[in-house]
């Protein structure tokens, strides 16, 4: 049994396609979701159906695999026994469990409603609908003070869903909408991207957290590091002394387990989650006393060699996913497992329109160049030809014009709801 | 002002392009959608961003309008003010109130929940939600009978909308879930098309009407007549004496005009509303009694000098909106106005995967050359070339392939809710 069909458990899935075993893959989505895309759907530039694709179509020929569009709700590891939403029980004689992470307000789960995060599909509808609608209120504005509130946007969180979301929003106010009002003009939005921590992108050579700044400012954000934010609510956010009259703050800070980790852990918490949530793996992947059980992706908590934590990227969750494929496999055989070792190809992060950073191992790019390495990346790695072929057909009109193709405002009927 | 900004309201708005006027373009949504095109949403043939574009997109060069997306809650005509959601007060000289139509469950509003129609995008969304979610519950069902249930889709109304739905619904059945599930065959799944007139489509000439039906057998579609549905809950539904099992129930059949008629008739609904809720405009589609203000589109009701009503379909509401533009500049002017005459070019409708039925005024087509007819159409009259191009590719590789590129479900988190 499989639990999960992102990265970490579609690799998984996959690596098993020759086995004589058979799989259940449960998702509580129908989809995979091309995470590191997400960002572009939030801001209009990819419909959602460009960046997933159905569980089931993924798996149609891999004849040992079932799809169960189901949410877990429980585990008995010991009589190998997991709980679903509807009350049925399904038995396993291997489990891996790779349920994700989620975004965290550190204890401040008030700030939720008014600082949407970005998950899943939903999240990033939702992020679409609150961006697109601010522009709409400050055209309706009574006053000037009304206005600014409206046009100004908040991302807190200098990672790289952060920096992504900071300059993509910034070439929307910049480009994408000029000509497009009659009472405001979207230029004037303000688009700051707020970061606890001393620098960008904390995971890159500090050269390239410089040249991120830089890029990032010449598209018209304002950067402002180590500058914690302590308080959002309907009305703004406080960042350092300040408190700033905002209507759109978005959050790319903080991260946290799936609530399955808690289920995996269950009654040994202290011992086996970190403080994120997550499981402390054992080097082979396995869950501590189930040698059955394997965690991976972003709920496994891992210590390499060097002394560094495995990242929760998309490339360390297929690994890892692939790698249970393989433990598992030698437990069935009665051979011993292996150690995981993460293969650290580098880091990429996006800005914006011809702007990125690239870190591969001694390769540093920056600006033009490492954004076609970053677009012909994402590109390759999409899930599907289908997908590939129609989010380069999206891109390459988007790049020409500046439009955006998917800014339709869905989910609510009556803007009086919105 | 102009309130709409669907065919009507954006042909309107359009044709006064040349004008010294301001025009206020109000709707509540951000977008104009082309709502032939929008089964193929609910079925999962097109992302929702396909067949949409933002109204202030499509407008952007057209110096005298302003787009306010809100939604309009009072008007006093004899004062010439328009009352908006936010509590914002808006003055015209000249109005077009044209506020299209939604569908209506023939006194049974109890109904709705049970069995949605389609309208808006969020409608497309719920259904094609609805629909994917029917199959997996099958997937996951306990018994034979259960599974039955889930595998039966009703389609009420046998409308041009009833049957394209039907026709899609039995080609995802037959052909795009293939191979994808492990439990059930979606083959086996039942599509019912109930219809409680004596003949589908009708609009049409009587042998097309026969062709529809022998196309919609072909594809795998029951096809009742004369059967008026009496009951729908979350069970099941009554055609005839039957009370049929049937967890997926669609809304093809009831009109009603927009509640914008009721506000416009004000104190007179007696006498300016039809059955269906729509303004029975004067020749010349402005309102008895005030001559500055007109109706068009699915909201105006009209008789033609042949004796029948003009449809409500797009190419009527767009002529109607152009006709409104040259009537208000005529009464600028101080010029007498022109009645309306519809100019009927015809009667298209499509069935499914190349089927189709044509009727052009003595052309009458169906199958393959229909559906040829019908797609060029379509991808034709499809606003904006961006668009235009998207979905010729998607339909392009659906039809090679037979896989629909947005099956994804959005719009609930998680299957408990679903």
């Amino acid at each position: 049994m499989i639990i999960g069909g992102g990265f970490a458990g579609l690799w998984a899935t996959r690596a098993l396609a020759g086995d004589d075993v058979d799989i259940t893959l449960v998702d509580r989505a129908n989809h995979h979701l091309f995470q590191p895309l997400l960002y572009q759907v939030a801001t209009a530039g990819l419909s959602a159906p460009a960046i997933a694709a159905p569980l089931r179509h993924i798996l149609r020929r891999q004849r040992n695999v079932r799809v169960l569009l189901a949410e877990v709700t429980g585990m008995e590891l010991s009589s190998r026994q997991v709980k679903l939403h509807t009350g049925d029980t399904l038995a396993f004689d291997q489990l891996l469990v790779a349920g994700g992470a989620t975004h965290a307000y550190f204890g401040h789960d008030e700030w939720a409603p008014h600082a949407p995060g970005l998950k899943t599909l939903d999240d990033a509808l939702a992020i679409r609908r609150r961006v697109l609608m601010a522009f709409e209120r400050a055209e309706a504005a009574r006053t000037e003070a009304e206005a600014a509130a409206e046009l100004h946007f908040a991302v807190v969180g200098g990672g790289p869903t952060g920096v992504e979301l900071a300059g993509t929003l910034a070439e929307i106010a910049r480009h994408t909408l000029k000509h497009e009002f009659r009472s405001i003009d979207p230029r004037r939005a303000r688009v700051r991207l707020i970061e606890g921590g001393a620098s960008l992108l904390s995971s890159f050579p500090p050269q390239l957290q410089a040249k991120t700044r830089a890029q990032l400012e010449r598209l018209g954000v304002e950067v402002l590091t180590g500058t914690p934010v302590s308080a959002i609510n309907a009305e703004g956010y406080r960042a350092g002394a300040d408190f700033v009259p905002c209507k759109t703050v978005l959050w790319a800070a903080g991260v946290a387990a799936s609530p399955l980790g808690r289920l995996v852990a269950a009654g040994r918490e202290a011992q086996l989650l970190d403080r994120a949530g997550r499981v402390k793996v054992a080097p082979d992947l396995s869950l501590p006393g189930h040698p059955d059980v394997f965690v991976a992706g972003d709920l496994a908590s891992l210590t390499q060699a060097n002394g560094r934590p495995v990242p929760g990227v998309a490339p360390a969750a297929k690994q890892m996913g692939a790698w249970v494929a393989r433990n598992m496999r030698a437990r069935r055989a009665g051979r011993p497992t292996a150690p995981f070792a993460y293969r650290d190809y580098g880091n990429l992060a996006t800005i914006g329109r011809m702007a990125a950073v690239v870190d591969l191992r001694g390769l540093r790019l920056s600006g033009l160049p490492a954004w076609w390495f970053w677009l012909a990346a994402h590109v390759f790695f999409l899930i599907g030809f289908r997908n590939r072929l129609m989010v380069l057909i999206e891109w390459a009109w988007a790049y020409w014009t500046y439009e955006r193709g998917a800014r339709i405002v869905l989910g609510a009927d009556r803007p009086a709801d919105r």
